[in-house]
Formats: structure tokens, C-alpha cells, sequence
């Protein structure tokens, strides 16, 4: 191993600037990743860009990691081996301790580092990760197609399964890009009848590609109302967290239906109790999830032959690729690669 | 049967007064009633003060009725017949025929009146109802204190089952009136760890007697503070719609813990949906329920002992109790009653 | 209309005859239909050999009927009119009445006539219904692939809905016959990793055609073994009632597993209680479902275009069409065609 | 700590000898446990008298123990201290590597042993246990009567839990002895109808005192057929594992209704699949729990002021005290102490 590997690094909010880095032992608990490739997403932004002072500079951003384990710290299990193929998401570790863990909820941990945020991410050659955040790769995919599944996918396709919605029931897809687009392809093979929701008539080929049966374009009629002359959505899943944008499609909602928030935004969602009540709908927040529904995320992906569409540019493009993503001008993830030696 | 019946009805917004009607006969799928007990809902306010178009003046009041069935209709099942106790709440009957009915939801009906809001109530001697609406009372209650149970109770009961918690849960209401204090109740006899929360010391007793563990006042201290520091709330129950009362109980939630909102305010709830995702949140609306689920809310009552505290005044002082209701002053529940002959 | 029309009964047990009977008017609540096609079920063998005592001869088998409503009686919901393209399934209208109706699950009518058993069926050119057992038939399918959805499709449907699996979960399907290859269909759709479990080589390429990922011969391995080398599987779903050999296949069933039974045998099926206690897993029995759900099946069938495999015969041949259905040389469904005139 | 501790050693099949061992050093991932009591379940049967290759005598029986930890190994959690009160049921500590153990469902772990059988358990004054099996106990319960919540506590609460029953549904509980008797104080203050079904007219009293609303005694009338004439059972949670009594009462399932198998026999139980497929109806195995949820079910006997009703013997008479258990003659639960010094 070398003693050295390069990471892109915040080193002032706003900034990536390319560094080496001494290459560290794996403490207890901990694994050693080379990684492959990370993608890059719409969370980052706050990684890179944010005031969080949960985020103290120098942090490497990156959450959406494949790579393999170089090295292994003392006390951790024995599923895994140097050489795996492994990917970490944004939830960093469960504690094992906690109650939501003893709970068998690890994915509300109240003692996980966010990976790229609280403690250094995948824009990097090397990351050191707690093991219980590993998740295996299957041989199947290659690092940057499993990269992205990691957080775009398993947030769309867990939140597809507690929506509720059972097959031929429609589910609406807030906002198609990196996650949204993930979620077309899920909810397709899930069979759902899927609507995608998103601005402007550019994305629509797309969108239909992608799962969709039906697309509708937000700037040439109300979403609310379309998805109510279909009988209503049992399920929207949005993507995005501006809350006037949610708000106006939840009247979309079947009796009984479920919208399903992905994103924390700053600004509360104003969510009409008439509207819930009446119908008895609900309004429900999924986070990504634990290693093992990564696993089963991977898993259906490589069963229904679902793939996230990508860009890759390599490491060292890091903020190059960053800006590409803030531009809106990636279709529809941007994935780093690092160079294997 | 006599002729003519007297009903307080709302000849204009905001004001009752004593009337004589021609006693009619009940068209098919209808029942005439004999009105023996109706209660007064913090609902029945939309009703008579409200300027609802929906609201056809003359308008009867009154969604929580007991009384006895005086006639039948055509094409009515015969499990109704003359001369037995029935109820009719706030839902006037499902249709049979809309979707929500063809999946067995009633509740949801896209064709039901709403009691003392779209079709005459029970602030009168003789009510018409359809069967569909219709309720079996047990012999064990007395009619004002069944008749609460028809929206009060099942309201209460029914959000407490929908709400996901299980026996051991912390379970905690917000407003502890007419709705809040069947719900300590019935929260009680389930298994949940109760905590009422209120504005107030002078309250405290009262909910302490009707099975709260623990009683917050808002006044004194910070409600999901409290919640919090014993692990958060599995579920809230709301029976208040203030938007700014309920969002500020809803930190107080655990993870995975759920909102369940039960009345529809004017204002939207602001949700956090950092709180929402990160915790695996969720806001639920309840409305009542169907008929059988309000047999099932009374056969509950009967099981476990409880009833609503109410007081009771005569039909022709409905105005009074009224105000009185909006006074704030009535300990829990007023019920109207008419004199049998 | 006609005078009379045509009918294949069982005038003594085993044996279909052709007769001419008079044409009736529909009752209160009835309609009449002109039967375009009706599918021939495995389960027509009791209603058609039986000795059970509901059964009254002469009676008309058949329960996978889809038709035109010919005439309407009185009390008969306005959603149906002269002239609808309509179908029955295997439980003929449900009452609106008892316990089960007023809790919604219609399916599980205590007053309902089982059509072909206790209540004259659709080996017929015409045939009355209670319009609570009709099902709205979309365009895009004809009468005789809509008909076998009515009861082989529903059944499945609702077992994969019911089985509690997710997408990506493996899911068996014991018994490649008229309902099996709807199961396997369905559940391809529905984005679970399909196993088929047949007997013999012969049906192992229709299996993977139809949807199966896996066929597994129990002539060659044994299945629960082979099961438990994928992992176990979240649902086994039965279409056959041979108590030995599914009991084979149920310790196949991973932790939490669930067994969907659809057929109901004469023996009891003996199940080991230490593997349902250590590994939490159940076994659930599920029949076909409500005319709403089998419009969901329907429209879920047209949404993902999945059509059941069928031969066709004229209703006169039904006898014939009946033998080859036991010979088991039918593949998958047979189904009678009624001459439109 | 004492170099030597005394425990009730199974050397030979059916007997219990009292012995002097080596006080052990707990190894990584353990403690050591000074045991105050441990219950005396009906499963030690299997324990002491089977044989099992599984049991290597010498072999302690004892899997409902309460002590204090003595010592701690190397790796263990944070949480847990020298002198804390600790608990630990039948499953041993799971591993938190095997599958089951990464979805959260630590119950069925597939590497844990079961205590009392495959490790030795707590019929003695010392015990070593894996941090991942230890439960906290709270101080409203003495060790006596906290010791079968662990077992017949959790096993009967997380039953009912998993039954589906809601408030004022009819639940039955099959068998009145150590699990049942804890299962019919649960069921009352969840809001269950409670119906107590045993042999014979002896145990009514108790039955009924213990939070049934009925006893049936099956010596003297059909107890399903009674079931059925009250509306039907909504979950029937057996504690005993003789098939043929068990069988006897699945047919007093309501539509819907869940029949919760908690013990393991050694034959098969014959299920009518026609009572499943036509009603709906479930057969479910539920095992134990897990940690957690031993200290939800402790928390719930606490809150709910529910308490075992044990008879107690020291350590040194475990043979006696096992006998008794096994003539029937404990009312309840038999529990052993051990001489604090």
C-alpha cells in the first residue's frame, strides 16, 4: 500500500482542492477502502457549499463509495476480507449500542457519522469506514454503476416499498434527475403505473425511457389535478425538497394515499389537514437505509437489470464534475472514477 | 306517530332557534329516527356559525345521535327494524357504489352527506338517516352516553389504532376536551403509556383521573421537550387544529413515531422535513369511521368501562348548551336530550 | 332477446349435458348477462363430480364469466347499464349486510352464493348475477382472455399482494397450471425473483417464458432444499391442495417466510410447528377477492401486458373441453366461446 | 468474586445434580452474570430430560435469569456495567454478522445459542453470557418476578403484539399455566376480549382473576364452537403444543383470524386449509424476542403493574422444584433463588 494517496478536499466551503494524504491504519472496527468510484450527489452540495457546523474543514465530500477493502482494523466481523469489493453510503456505521439499533433500526443509529459530512467521504483514492457500514457489491456491477445505488438508489427504492403501493397502483416520481430517475426504473419493475413529475418538456423522452407511463410537464398543466383525473396517485415519492413544489402536487393523493419525502429542506412543507384528514392520507419521511437493504437494493437492480444512467470524470475533475452536477447538466449522475494501479 | 316534531335549526349563520316540522316518512334506503340524545361537537360550530356553501340554512344540527328507529324505508336490510336503539355520527351514510365503497373504505365515501352539515341532524326529535349510517347501540349504554361515542369515541379510538403504537408505547394527546378525554381513556385500556397535554394546571386532575400517566402543561413547559427526555412519543394524537399548537408537539415524536391529525384546520401544518426523513416520520389523518367501526367503538366502551363525562341539557336549551360548549366551560361532553313520550 | 338460450348442466354428478331453458328475468339487484366466455377452472371438478350437498342438480358450472349486460332488475346500482361488458367470478355478490360486508371484506360475504356451485354459472349463453359480483371489463382485453383473470388471475394477484413479499424477494410458485402460470406472470411483474416448482422437465421452458427466473423439477431435486440454497423464499404460493406435497416444499420458506395457500383440500395439511416458531414464518390461506380487486387485476393485467395462455372451445363442446382440462393437456387455461348473434 | 460457584448440573439425561465449578472469566463479548433467580420453564423439559445432540451434558439448565454482571469481557458495549441488574431469556446473544442479524430481526439469529441448552444457563449462582443477549432490568421488579418475564413474559407479549388483534377484539389463549397465565394479564390491559381456555373447572377462578372475560373449559363444552357462537376469535394464542388440542380450536378463528403458535412440537399440526383459504385465515409461529424487547415487555409489566405469580425454591432443591413443575402442580411459574452473600 502506499503511503500516500490523493483525496479532493473542502477546504474552504465552496472549494475542492486536490491534497495528498498520509495513508492511515484502520482503527478497531474499521476498514480501509481503495475506492474505485464515488458519485456525486445533490447532498454534497451542502457538504461543499454548507455553514454545517457539524462540518469542520478539511472534509472529503463523497457518498456514494465502491471500492475494495485494502486493509482491516481489529474487531471486525468476519464476513469481511481485504481484497472485497464493498461500497458505503451516507449513513456511516451504526453503533450497535443505541436503542434504535437494538431496535434492529440501523438506519436511525443516533451514533452514525454522515459520510462526506461528520467524518471524510469518497472523493478520494483511499476512506477509512466503520465495517457496519459496509455493503457488498455484487460481481454483477462495476464500481461506477453500483456507485450511485448507494444513496440514489436505495433511498428511491426503499421509499417505493414503505409507500404502501402495491402493483398497478399509481406512484408519481417527484423531479427526475439522480434520484428520480432511479426511482422511474424501480417503480416500473415494481409495477406500478408510474407518472413522472418533472419541469419542462426536455426530459419527457427521457422520462418514458426510463419507466414512466405517463409524464407530466408542471409547466404546461397542474399535476394535482392530472394525477386526480387518473383517479389519484396511492404514492408520490418526490425527490426534491422545495416545499412549494411538493405542496402543490400532494392534492395528486388518492384517499388513503402516502407522499413520501426523500430530502430535508430548510423551509417546512404546509401540508393542508383538511386534505389529510378527509382522505386519510399521509405524509411519511424515508432515509436511506441500512447495509442490508443497500444489499437488496443492489440485488434487484442487477435481477431487473437496472442501471443508473451515468457521467464519469475522474477524481481530480472532482470540482469540475461538481459544478457540471450544480448546472443541471448531468444526465443523470456524475460518477468519479479513480485509477487502479 | 305525531305529525309535527320540534328541531333547533339554524334559520341564519350563528344563531339556533325552536322550530315545528312535518314528520316525514323516510324515502328508500332511508330510517326515521327518534331522536332520544344527540352531543355537541366542537364541530357543530363550522355547522351553525360557519358560511359554508355546502350549509343550506335551514340547517339541524348534530352529528352524535341516538335514538330509536320510528319507521323504515323501502329496500332497507332488514338487520334494521322499528323499535331498535341506533346512533348515526358525522358520516351520513356510504353510497355502495363509488370506488372508496367498492374497496370497503366507507369512510372515504365520495358520496356521503355529512351529518348537520349537507343533510339534517339530530338537534331535533326526529331525524332521517340513511341505513348505510347507521350504528347498533348495546343495551348497556344509555343513550347520552352513547351518543358521544358516535364521533368523539370513534374518532378517538380509531386514530389510536391507526397510529402504529403498541402496548407500552408512549402514547400522548393534545387538548383534552370533548375528543381529548375519550382518548386518554381508551389510550389507557390499550396499554399505551398516556401522556396528556394541555393548557393549564386546572386540567391535570381531570386527565390524571381519566387515565394519563403524565400531564404536560403547555403553559409551564416545552411539551416536546418533555416528550423527548422520556424517549418521544410513538404516536400523537391530535384533537386540536391549531397549526402552531401541533407543530410545536411535533419534535416530540421518536423515530418512527406518527402525527395523527384528526380535525381540519383552515391553516396548513408546517412540517419539518428534516424531522420527517431523518427519524422516519410520519403525519396521518383519521377521519371517524364506518359503521361497523363505531359498533366496535361502543362494544369497546362497554368492555372496558368507558364512558364519556358529560352534561345534559333539554333539546329547547340547545342554543345555551351551545354556548356553553364554546364557552369552554363543559366537563367533557355536552349531550341535548329529548323528552320521550 | 331470446326465449330461451343455451346451457351445458350437470344433470347428474360428472356429466355436462346441453339443454335449452327458458330465458328469466333478472330480480331485484340482478342483472342478466349474454356470456360471451367462460373459463373452465381445476376447481369446476366439484362442482361438476361433487357429491356436496349444496349442489342441486341440474346446475350450470363455471365461474370465470365475461359477458354483455343483456338486462338489468330493480335496485341495481347506475353504474351498470344495458349493454356493459362485464364478468363474474367464483363468488357471486356479496350481501352489503353482515359482519364481513359492513367491515368492507366483501370477499368474505357470509350470504353469498358461489357461482357454479350454489348458483347457476357461465357454461351458458345466458346467466344471472347479483350486481354485487360484477366486474367492470377493460376494453383492451377480449372475452376470453378476460375471463380466466376472473378467477386463475385474481386468486394469484391477490396471494402475491397478500404474501407480504417485497421486489426482489424470492418468490415460489408451487404448480404450473391454469393459476400458476397468471403467479408466475404476476410476479415477474411485481419484481420478485421467480421460482417455479413444477413436476417433470416438460413445463420448465413455458415456466421461464411466462416470468420464471429459476424452474425447479421436483421429479430431480428437492425443492425446499433447493430453496434454501437461494436464501428461502419470502413466499411460497400454492395453487395446488395435494397436503404432501406442498408440506415437501414449506421448509423451503425463509425466516418470516409466508405460505399462500388458494386451494382448500380435503385433507388437512400437516405443518411442523418448530419451523414456523424458530424462524417466525406463517401460513396464510387467501381466496380469490372482491369485484373492485378484480378490476385491479384486470387493469393491472393490461398495464403490464400479461394475458393468460389459452385454447378455446365452443360452448357445446364444453364436455370435451372439460375431459381435456382434467387429462391435464391443456396449456394453461381452456376457455368456452359463445356464439354472438 | 469466589473462585467457585454452585450450580444444578443435568450429568445424565432426566437428572440434576448439584455441583461446585470454577468461577470462569468472561471472554470478548461476555459477561458474568451473579445470578439471583432463574424460572423454571416448561421448555427445561427438553433440557434435562431429551436428547438432543444439540445438549452435551454436563449441561445448567435455565433460561429466565436475573442477576447482576460480575464481570465484563473485552469488546463489550458501553452500556452495560459492573453491578447492573441484567437478564437473559432463552436466546443466547446473537452475532450481529449473520443475515437475520443485518435486517434488524436479532431473534432469528442463525449463530446464537439457546441458553440452558446449548450453553449452560442459570440454575446456578454463576453464568456466562454474551453482551448481545443481556437485558436490563428495571428496578420496580424484583429478580423473583422478573426472572419469567424473560421467557414466558416476552414469548406471550410479543404474541399478542404479532396477533393483529386490536382493542376489543376477542383473543384466546390456549392453556392457563406458566405462559398462559401471563398471557391473559397481557391481553386485558392491551383491550382484548380475553377468553381462557383450559381443562377443567379448576382453573376458572384463577382465569378469570388473571384478566379473562370468559373461561372455557374444554372438558365440558366444544370451546371452538363456543368461539364461533361469540362472533369468532380475532387471534388465538396457544401456549401449549399437543396438536390435536390445538387443531381442536383453530375452527373457533374468527374470518381474518390469526392462530399464534409459540412451542414447538415434536408432531406436525394438521390445518384444515379449507377453514384458511374460505376465512382468510393464518397460522403463525412467533419465537421469543430480542433483547429489546424484553425490556419493552418488562417496561409494559411495570407500567401495567403486571406480575408473574411464582412459588419459589432455593437453588439447591432445582430437582424438587422441577418435579413439582412437571407434576403440574405450580401455580404459576416456579422460580429458584439463589443465596445473595
Amino acid at each position: 500500500m502506499k503511503k500516500t494517496y490523493r483525496a479532493m478536499q473542502v477546504t474552504k466551503p465552496g472549494f475542492l482542492e486536490l491534497v495528498d494524504r498520509q495513508t492511515p491504519a484502520p482503527g478497531a472496527g474499521e476498514v480501509l477502502i481503495a475506492v474505485e468510484a464515488c458519485g456525486i450527489c445533490g447532498a454534497d452540495t451542502g457538504d461543499i457549499e454548507g455553514a454545517d457546523p457539524a462540518l469542520q474543514p478539511p472534509r472529503v465530500p463523497g457518498h456514494e463509495v465502491v471500492g475494495r477493502i485494502a486493509a482491516i482494523g481489529s474487531g471486525t466481523p468476519s464476513i469481511w476480507k481485504v481484497g472485497q469489493r464493498v461500497g458505503v453510503g451516507r449513513l456511516g456505521g451504526h453503533c450497535n449500542e443505541c436503542a434504535q439499533c437494538r431496535r434492529g433500526q440501523f438506519q436511525l443509529c443516533q451514533n452514525q457519522p454522515f459520510v462526506g459530512a461528520t467524518c471524510d467521504g469518497g472523493y478520494a483514492e483511499m476512506m477509512l469506514a466503520r465495517s457496519t457500514a459496509l455493503v457488498s457489491i455484487p460481481d454483477e456491477l462495476n464500481a461506477e454503476e453500483a456507485a450511485p445505488i448507494l444513496c440514489a438508489g436505495i433511498a428511491t427504492f426503499n421509499a417505493l416499498k414503505k409507500s404502501g403501493a402495491q402493483a398497478g397502483d399509481i406512484v408519481a416520481v417527484l423531479g427526475i434527475g439522480g434520484l428520480g430517475h432511479m426511482a422511474l426504473q424501480y417503480a416500473y419493475r415494481m409495477g406500478f403505473k408510474v407518472v413522472a413529475v418533472g419541469r419542462g418538456a426536455d426530459i419527457a423522452e427521457d422520462a418514458l425511457a426510463l419507466g414512466a407511463h405517463v409524464y407530466i410537464d408542471t409547466h404546461k398543466e397542474d399535476a394535482a389535478a392530472r394525477l386526480q383525473s387518473m383517479g389519484g396517485a396511492q404514492a408520490i415519492v418526490t425527490t426534491i425538497s422545495n416545499p412549494a413544489a411538493v405542496s402543490a402536487l400532494v392534492p395528486g393523493l388518492a384517499p388513503q394515499g402516502r407522499l413520501v419525502v426523500l430530502g430535508a429542506g430548510k423551509d417546512p412543507l404546509p401540508v393542508s389537514t383538511g386534505h389529510l384528514v378527509v382522505g386519510e392520507r399521509s405524509v411519511l419521511g424515508s432515509v436511506t437505509g441500512s447495509p442490508y437493504e443497500s444489499e437488496k437494493t443492489l440485488d434487484f437492480s442487477v435481477l431487473a437489470g437496472i442501471r443508473p444512467r451515468i457521467e464519469t470524470m475522474p477524481l481530480e475533475m472532482a470540482f469540475d464534475a461538481y459544478k457540471k452536477m450544480r448546472s443541471g447538466d448531468v444526465k443523470f449522475r456524475m460518477v468519479l472514477t479513480m485509477k487502479s494501479e
